[in-house]
């Protein structure tokens, strides 16, 4: 039963503790030469962040959902499926997808098509969403902000469970006898994760429908994860489930340089002046003082600092995956090539020796 | 300003009759050997027939939209953007999306982003949808088909011609001053067309909002569909647009074979067999037995007699693309590619000799 649970997250104890990229497709300039890429540049760069992820050994890439100013990752499903047609090996993953002002319906055709061009590659990861315009402009109200996510979330489980599906809610017309396709790869589920960051709530409601966490860490301390973490598995066992046998990723910062003081200052100035541009107060700085501690989870420094960083985690939190985001605040295309150069060639290799079962 | 138009739907009078490939995303078993393959090949070779369709020299390749039993193509937007991002030349389209059970923001954006991806190739063709079942799996009611389609394909064209829109309808909530992103490629409009069959009142309103056409000639001879676009003209001239300015696209069954007879006898075997599968009403076959003559619509045939069809079709439509149907009803991916291929070798070299303007 242990490893059902793994199978159906398409999750392999063999291959340790995984590694990832994430990107929230932000399109910002340069902090220093305040120059910008072209939207297209951009976006077609994302694809092929993809790509060199997938050479470097990287486990999985994901790409958020954002639509306002800044960002260029409005239609996360069609740059996914551009690099699910581009790759042969990595995972791939939203990162969150909104899915209260989304229709489940179209969210699961999409993802279970690209599940099917990528053969099986494919994994969803749903969030309620820190930046609110999307609701105005997707046509949804923010008083409904947690009654729509939990009931679309529902709905799509039961997509993804089910294909035909009987259903009724509040904020979407009914489906009766609906056939749900196409159904992922060789008929399998879709892997799909809930995206928590501070509430309790959103952990105990995780836990309680049995379903695995993405969970935030960038302005958390290793103890306080911890014992988040640790709620989570109490009331999974509450729930009745095994909580060994649910998988947990984290997302954060991650960067390397062959210095970790220079690493992490560079790293920094990307991240304030890509707040300070965004000027909204759900984007605060975090603070990277300690980021030099291995208990930082910035996962920011010299190669060997991330990797001394990324085991105590492991060790620690007892999570599955971590997910890094490499490319905020206007990072260069050749910066964010030698990061996943450095982290292939010195992070991978060490993260798995010590990690992965044999 | 006759050539300005054309322009703003990318597309070049020294180009010719511009020659393309749709597909349904039918999935259906082979008519003789009954076998079917997996989804995900044939999701898989859809792909690649868009990525064939480029390397045999065709101008687009389009991808329907279908949401019911016997079709994988749910989800147009994620295959298109695969082909996007594995080919480098060919146009992408739709054909058609169905706007009225979309949100025209969603549909924007996922286009905008693949015309991103493309370097500008990405255009859109909306219909009204003969295939009725997608509007209960979506969400909407059969009562407002035609009212749907209005509203959705206006917001459609209001967010294609402007970054920040205001707008108010019935069947959506609201937009207030909203910022309508990604912008397409190098902040050009998005060609849309129009997708028209029967229907001479869907015929006027295209021709009243000055938008261009798609036209399904499937069960009609010459002479009727050339008077049937003169309507279109005619209420052209009437709406103040100059008739000769607006591109009109037709769209229908496309077959080659070394021997004209086995051909026809071939292609009919697989649209015969596909429709008896999925037996509704609105599948009606279509008439082969006409099929031999130069003034048939339906494009089967020798290499030579489809060159002598596309060019009479050419003359007495004055169209400015014709976009084929090649794989519905199980057909082979062998045959698929031989199909490509001398359509590629034999047809599309002897069509634009005749009608590139120099």
């Amino acid at each position: 039963m242990k490893q059902t649970m793994y199978n159906k997250q398409r999750i392999h104890k063999t291959n340790g503790l995984e590694l990832g990229l994430f990107t929230s497709g932000d399109y910002l300039p340069h902090p220093t030469t305040k120059k910008c890429q072209t939207p297209s540049e951009r976006i077609q760069q994302i694809i092929q962040m993809g790509q060199l992820a997938e050479q470097a050994g990287l486990d999985i890439f994901q790409v958020g959902e954002a639509h306002q100013k800044h960002f260029l990752s409005q239609s996360q499903m069609t740059i996914l499926a551009s690099i699910a047609a581009t790759t042969n090996q990595i995972k791939l993953s939203t990162g969150a997808t909104i899915i209260g002002v989304a229709d489940p319906v179209r969210v699961f055709e999409d993802a279970a098509t690209i599940d099917l061009i990528s053969n099986g590659r494919m994994e969803l990861v749903c969030g309620r969403s820190q930046r609110l315009g999307l609701f105005k402009l997707l046509g949804y109200s923010l008083d409904d902000y947690e009654e729509l996510f939990d009931e679309k979330f529902q709905l799509l489980l039961a997509l993804n469970h089910q294909e035909v599906v009987n259903w009724t809610g509040e904020f979407r017309p009914p489906l009766e006898d609906q056939l749900i396709l196409p159904r992922p790869y060789n008929q399998e589920q879709l892997p799909i994760y809930r995206a928590v960051r501070g509430s309790v709530n959103s952990l105990r409601e995780a836990a309680q429908m049995g379903v695995p966490i993405y969970c935030a860490q960038l302005d958390r301390d290793l103890d306080t994860m911890k014992a988040y973490l640790n709620v989570y598995r109490e009331e999974l066992s509450n729930a009745g489930y095994q909580p060994d046998d649910m998988p947990i990723a984290t997302a954060g910062y991650l960067y390397v340089g062959p210095g970790s003081q220079q690493a992490t200052k560079n790293y920094q100035h990307y991240i304030s002046a890509g707040y300070d541009r965004l000027q909204t107060d759900i984007y605060e700085s975090v603070d990277f003082e300690h980021a030099q501690s291995v208990d930082s989870l910035i996962n920011v420094g010299s190669p060997s600092l991330v990797v001394d960083k990324l085991l105590k985690q492991h060790e620690e939190l007892g999570h599955q995956r971590f997910v890094g985001q490499i490319d905020f605040g206007g990072v260069t295309f050749d910066e964010i090539r030698r990061t996943i150069d450095l982290i292939g060639e010195k992070v991978i290799p060490e993260v798995k020796k010590y990690t992965a079962k044999k």
